[in-house]
């Protein structure tokens, strides 16, 4: 994903599964810290997912204790802020933009096409920035993105409600709360929709780290689901109804816990060893 | 699995979800009658897993209802009955023999090593016979066998409690009620430690039709979900304590519905117009 140039450097995609710890070790959290520059980071947290700011107010305090230079909410409620020139300099000058929870449909409406949306892409494709998500934060990350859509462990028709989301990554179809609020089923609807979309299920207090080599890393206390449905087939006849269960062959799971890589390109998990090296040398770089 | 001598053929396994529907259309229970014979069947109902021999006399009124022209319910409950020759003479002319549901535990603990198991397994291995089993009459037809375990569907270790089961089939390792009871996790668990296995999840009012060519097809209202750890790489250290998050890679699921077939030796999904061809042949044989 690096192009080569040394003016231009992508990113880092931390996409948490929402509920991540505010009170104790805050590890999901520090690791954010860690990667945006540790003290030396420029954080700006971005509300527009939620009907207020009280959540991103509890984030900058949390980000101010660890220490970090400079950390603001910048509060984009509607299109026409989102195109403010001040507002929109303290996106650019971000080492990291920070994605509150809430409701990930509110949040693409109110970004796509606007200043604000492009600062953000530059911040992590042009400047190397992190973009960190959680819960709908981490949904809308992607594009298409799943918007909504009922529980359940049995993919059905029609389960994943798909819309456009603000297209960070366009291979990975995220899902948070995953286990907590039992989102198998939509999420493997929705990559037998777009199978060249990996699924990745993430667990509350849990995050799943995207590299600028396409690596991914699990940090936290539950799982991350990779779901690989490339090869797979789907059995149902197109006259399946609305709601009716899935049938599929050859889908791929992957299941992981904190310390395992994962090749996003390659779509296999990158052995332990190698996995805790990589991890290893990937923080040290950026704190 | 035919051995091809004429006197000695394979018969067939109708591994039921559990929760059949019994005062419809009772679907699973007629498919489970034209298997057996139709008109021509000769019954035995084994309540070895339950308390009493009410539910099975609920199915001995039901397979009357269809117009078997024999049908027993022979009630095993101890290991002195089990060797009594009057009632394994019953077993040994059946075309058919149901396993009520319960606790497969204790059917298995009844039976093993009996003459009534022996009766069993040569119904099935040498007669062509038909082994149905609903709920824990299901699960005790492999061996090893689910015996218990928590539901949840994030496996972690230890989850599946394994136990000697009737070995009809060595590489089926079989689970039932299985969305409605939230059991992916559990399966899976099991499959992870017996990855010659094929887990095969049953939902309720399904069954997993299982002929003596190793195609599996599906009937019923649910679904059933195929997973095949034979690739699959358990990610997490030799430490992991009881309990714990399992991790894991390259597992392979396929989730079937009423008209799929799957062919067990392979390993994969017949494609549906054969399929839906293969199953009509294997219905008209029989009944």
């Amino acid at each position: 994903m690096d192009n080569g140039n040394q003016t231009s450097k992508t990113g880092t995609l931390i996409l948490i599964g929402g509920a991540e710890d505010k009170l104790q070790e805050k590890f999901i959290l520090r690791t954010v810290y860690q990667f945006c520059g540790g003290s030396r980071a420029r954080i700006t947290i971005l509300p527009s997912a939620s009907i207020s700011d009280e959540s991103a107010s509890e984030y900058k305090e949390i980000f101010t204790d660890f220490g970090v230079e400079k950390v603001e909410v910048v509060p984009l409620f509607n299109r026409k802020d989102a195109n403010e020139p001040n507002l929109v300099k303290e996106l650019e000058s971000s080492t990291g933009i920070f994605l509150a929870g809430g409701d990930q449909s509110k949040m693409v409406k109110i970004l796509q096409g606007t200043k604000a949306y492009h600062a953000i892409l530059n911040c992590y494709q042009k400047n190397g920035g992190v973009i960190a998500g959680t819960s709908a934060g981490a949904a809308a990350v992607s594009n298409p993105m799943i918007a909504s859509g009922p529980k359940g462990s049995i993919p059905r028709s029609g389960m994943a409600k798909i819309a456009s989301g603000l297209g960070l990554s366009h291979y990975l179809l995220v899902d948070q709360h995953f286990h907590q609020r039992d989102r198998m089923g939509r999420l493997i609807s929705g990559v037998l929709s777009y199978p060249h979309m990996l699924g990745i299920g993430i667990d509350e207090d849990t995050a799943a780290v995207v590299s600028s080599q396409d690596q991914l890393s699990v940090i936290g206390r539950g799982t991350v689901t990779i779901i690989d449905a490339c090869q797979a087939q789907c059995l149902n006849p197109s006259t399946t109804p609305q709601g009716s269960p899935l049938a599929f062959s050859e889908l791929i799971i992957h299941m992981l816990i904190a310390g395992d890589l994962f090749d996003l390109n390659r779509r296999t998990v990158i052995s332990k060893e190698k996995s805790h090296e990589n991890f290893r040398k990937s923080s040290l770089s950026r704190s």
